[in-house]
């Protein structure tokens, strides 16, 4: 059975639904949805190397998870249920300054790995040792974009450091030839890099035709820290550096005001909310979503890293988002079930560029299979609602990216290597942390 | 291997973790945990029928989810995304008038089996047809405090009735001689039951020694209609009734003042924190968490029914109750993990009266096993904030209630049957509210 998992083959996945609707799906070997319908499966019954009995499970989109720092997997409940600055400079970071390459390839495994059994196909990261990451993700054969984390607190310095870091990283990418691995540019955050190193990574992201990954007004503080230092709010900031672009993913967003959100429509930017995160770390306020949508702005849906949500589960995500949503701007039809499913497939897959996120023929096929024959889908009034509110991503059982097969029937290959690799790595890390402090 | 589900058994569950040290425990044919230690394996190895390999499994108290309405479990995604009235008029109301028996038993069965898929093993439950749910129950083996949902909107012949059906649904539970299967009063709440419906209630409560279920304060609408109607706020309309007392457990509790939940103190009433219905629903306050522990309440957990949750793991709900706390009360310091854990166990135990929530020798085994061997759980930090954040309710392997096994690896027996006759119960009474309607 293994065979399945070794490269992209053509494929039936029989009888499933989609929409409500009974049918097949042929994926073609060159990891493309080729046909759907009823007859698909006797149409291509001799084509096909495989048929993947889908037993009237719900087909889907895979799910896009447009903010994380995939790594930080090794960090999980390290420290929690701290104020921001002290959980940052008394417990993050003082294990991150001990971090290796190795370290980051085990925990990008072992976030590769959480995405495909909770059926997320394509992911946004930013960290370091990126090169370590994108061996991982290669391995693994989901889809990414990834960005050095570019920080640069206004040192000159530091500034030519970090261009040459993310120099280096995009050329690594582009050396690797993988269509399903990408780079972008990742400045962090307006409060963490100069208006010299924003416009350097606007410029270089341009040149380069690459995305751009960032951190936007997540808390109240860096409005007013920005206003303070700046005579201007982050996004005017942002703005001034050519940072806001049809191809950035802006995260977190929760202080926009409205002027802000208009801007990011007329610019095209992604914004990527992160509600678990912006729950734990109390932002104290959700991103302005109703304001995002009558803008026009595409609003996708982000994990943020392991250490602040603890987990990469997209289904939990998009529940999350629905109940801040409701809750915070008090109002229960905001953010319905249909809108958090969109957010997290076809406004995902639209950020980065991986498709449009829809199981149309076409389209490439990052598809997950989630079983109907289990509590949470019982009973079917409303696919969408039991996808949304009910379900979490232990209900999806089978996933492709690109065509090819990453688990069938909730089989992952490796996995008990990945999960012992990356306790070993966290082990390693809190020890040398140890020792050195 | 069906065996072991049978009955009780006297058996030992090997190399568990209980609070990060590895042990055994053996319970006793009474369903008592007898002992716990290195050398119980082999101490009662002639005694033990069966042994358990917990296999570096996270050993913890059964979750108690001391909020909810079991049946519900029928109406999941019927509808959703609604304001509350027209929710409840429009969708919930109509379909329910048209519920039997039969519906209810089904519906009970799918919460159980969902639960005991989820790590809980004792609700409290608020619902009709409650002799119906009681079998499902019995069933099923889980433990449960079950009340008929007493609503007489002030009108004295509809009073009588539900007095009436209270006194049939506790004199039926005392008939079943299981004492793993109580009655409660169950006044709905102090805007839909009056004054005399309440203080019956109350006494019925007392004479009988059985606890009171009852809905507080879940939103601002009904503390000012309080206020306006009785000069009073609902808590105070409560205690003027007799109903605060240490057998209550007031479900919601979003509005209460600093003085209410001190009064709720001296009265030993305990709280139900709902937090994934309360962001549904918009209640746009969270239970005063902060105030209710200064105080001294017996703060539990609950995931009220399933059409506004739309289902029953508390793990989520542990997970939700830290982010709504943190995210409301704007500190992330609040309502921590360990608090998290203690308010699904000990805490709820406590308001149950089923055991004091702990694995102590002499205790009723209420007991689950969460495997160590899968991704929520790696890197393991932190085995409590990786149980609060990190894993669902599909971590859970394996669940005694009161010594006897009613999961194993994941195996529920029925679980087949429990689906399609909930999905045709479901089923038949959309299509039966459709062709009335």
């Amino acid at each position: 059975m293994d065979e399945i998992f070794s490269k992209n083959y053509p494929l039936v996945i029989s009888n499933v639904r989609i929409d409500g609707h009974a049918t097949d799906i042929f994926v073609d070997d060159t990891g493309v949805i080729a046909a759907t319908g009823r007859d698909v499966r006797k149409q291509y019954a001799r084509e096909a190397e495989f048929i993947i009995d889908g037993d009237r499970a719900i087909a889907l989109p895979g799910l896009v998870n447009t903010h994380t720092h995939a790594a930080m997997t090794l960090l999980r409940g390290y420290a929690d249920d701290m104020f921001l600055q002290d959980w940052l400079s008394q417990k993050i970071w003082p294990l991150e300054a001990h971090l290796t390459g190795d370290d980051v390839y085990w925990g990008a495994k072992l976030a590769c790995l959480e995405m495909i059994k909770t059926g997320t196909t394509a992911f946004n990261d930013m960290y370091f040792f990126m090169e370590d990451t994108a061996r991982a993700v290669g391995e693994m054969g989901i889809s990414s974009t990834l960005s050095y984390g570019f920080i640069d607190f206004g040192d000159p310095q530091k500034r030519e450091a970090e261009c040459r870091a993310t120099e280096r990283l995009v050329s690594h990418i582009r050396s690797l030839n993988n269509p399903r691995i990408r780079a972008a540019a990742g400045p962090h955050a307006p409060y963490t890099v100069s208006k010299e190193g924003l416009r350097w990574c606007a410029e270089f992201a341009h040149e380069q035709k690459i995305g751009i990954h960032i951190h936007v007004s997540e808390t109240e503080k860096e409005v007013n820290d920005s206003v303070a230092q700046h005579g201007k709010r982050p996004v005017a900031v942002l703005d001034e550096c050519g940072i806001l672009t049809p191809r950035t993913v802006a995260a977190h967003c929760c202080w926009l005001d409205e002027d802000e959100c208009s801007l990011f429509a007329q610019r095209g930017v992604h914004a990527s909310h992160n509600p678990i995160s912006n729950m734990k770390l109390a932002t104290h306020r959700a991103m302005p979503y109703p304001q995002l949508k009558a803008a026009g702005v595409n609003v996708t849906l982000g994990t943020d890293g392991c250490s602040s949500n603890n987990n990469l589960d997209m289904f939990e995500e998009m529940k999350a988002a629905a109940l801040l949503q409701k809750f915070f701007w008090n109002d229960p039809t905001l953010l319905p079930a249909q809108e958090a499913l969109h957010m997290a497939t076809a406004a995902g897959a639209k950020a980065l560029g991986f498709g449009n996120g829809t199981l149309a023929a076409g389209e490439p096929a990052d598809l997950i299979l989630v079983t109907a024959g289990t509590a949470c889908n019982v009973p079917m009034h409303n696919a969408t609602s039991n996808l949304v509110y009910s379900c979490s991503g232990s209900a999806v059982e089978t996933v492709l990216c690109n065509g090819r097969v990453l688990m069938l029937e909730r089989e992952v290959p490796g996995e008990q290597e990945i999960l012992a690799g990356a306790q070993r790595a966290a082990s390693g890390l809190v020890k040398r942390a140890g020792d050195a402090g």
